[in-house]
């Protein structure tokens, strides 16, 4: 397979994760599902750090969720124990309760994996959809809009 | 979101996970990485149970590994604390080392999530994709053909 | 280290956990926290399946958390993909609010691991611990009796 | 359960956690077997940016393993989403071929678990354990003294 480069929009938010030995199957490489734990952690730190949205307070206080509805991912070139892997976030699209996102895994200017989430806001006490506050709306557009 | 029915295929591999605690998040319900765990195990399962194959020899004896290139997952309807999912694995197409499968999974005759995940067999000395050997291609085409 | 022989007493809950890829390391053998993932699976089997308590309702709908508050285990001889290991569920002493039990891993008659657990019931809602329920303390009683 | 004050000795090697949702099981407090995902993770941090010590090339490069042969834990506080973790770690005894470690989880200076683990150096070629290798072990004597 051809090796992919990649570079960060200016302003991305990017998060380095340090490959361990608890993600590492007998194979010496990640085993995939820590991908997606890797992918939610930096979701939520978007939300924390970059948004300036307290993720651990629109689910406990605010009583949303966030359920995956859709993932698909490409994975590229494996990873191995000791490694340090960039993952990048971007916006694809803001739905009326959903968000699609794409997050890149990289190291040293070269694609690793590609995936695209889709995440549909919900209320936990009617467990239905909900449109999106206007505040984390307009902070997903402005995310969108500085890093496109 | 519209229900959809599923009917396994007769002589389709089906296997029955109990959802449990460690499966659930804060919201209750499963949290979406653990089905890829269970996805794998059913892949094992299949090999073992299904194909009479030793899937751990295939690893560590053989020296194969079955990294996943691509994974694209629909999840529906959410899994509880105690509930029972079924998972059915079918064939979608059998490439020159590697192997499109579909898992399914259902409860009453409900789609809970649909899985697409196509995993390719390589060599773990020499690290680059295989053909698949012969016994493996017929096992997989006769399970396509008997579930078609 | 010298083998520690094995047999459990009549009547003992006895369930067997196939080791999966999943849960190995790469040194090829079990990744230590997944055995603590086993030993909590069990737990919950023997409520619902030995002592016909339902686990998911006693969590769920009477809102009881069981909270691990010790764990000591000694890992004897490693597991490795492909093995089946037994678990058997032993009661070492019932509390006013806690249980302390002692789970023993073991394969063909020999110890693997040897876990003793104490987990403490508390009210979900106020977050105090709380006796056991005379049902569930009959139920514990007549287990311990019945495989002392 | 009454409180229990920690202060990590001078030059203690520290690193915080961040709970996050992934941690967090239905009743929202951290699944306890993460707890030693954290414990491993800061063990190899500590072998890496403490002591020096590449730990993934002990593993890769060197074949050793480090397999945990005894665990002890006490939960005191549960932790929740949102909440930072500090984890602190100390050495009790450094034996021929084990470690045993303490390590304190604590935030705000107050204690919320405390382990001990032992692990025992073994080559992964013969599968038995070995001496630890003389630099290593004066390793483990300086950060001993240095934080006793």
């Amino acid at each position: 397979m051809q090796a992919v480069r990649f570079v960060a929009p200016a302003g991305a938010f990017t998060r380095t994760v340090q490959i361990r030995f608890s993600h590492c199957d007998p194979a010496g490489i990640v085993y995939f599902p820590h991908y997606f734990n890797m992918c939610n952690g930096l979701i939520e730190d978007w939300y924390t750090e970059e948004l300036d949205v307290n993720y651990a307070d629109l689910i406990l206080h605010d009583q949303h969720g966030f359920p995956f509805v859709h993932v698909e991912t490409d994975f590229k070139i494996p990873s191995r124990m000791g490694e340090k892997l960039d993952l990048t976030l971007l916006i694809e699209k803001i739905g009326r309760s959903s968000l699609t996102l794409v997050i890149v895994g990289h190291k040293d200017g070269v694609e690793r994996l590609r995936a695209r989430t889709v995440t549909a806001m919900m209320s936990l006490a009617s467990k239905r959809s909900v449109a999106l506050p206007e505040t984390l709306r307009r902070a997903f557009e402005a995310y969108a809009a500085r890093t496109a």
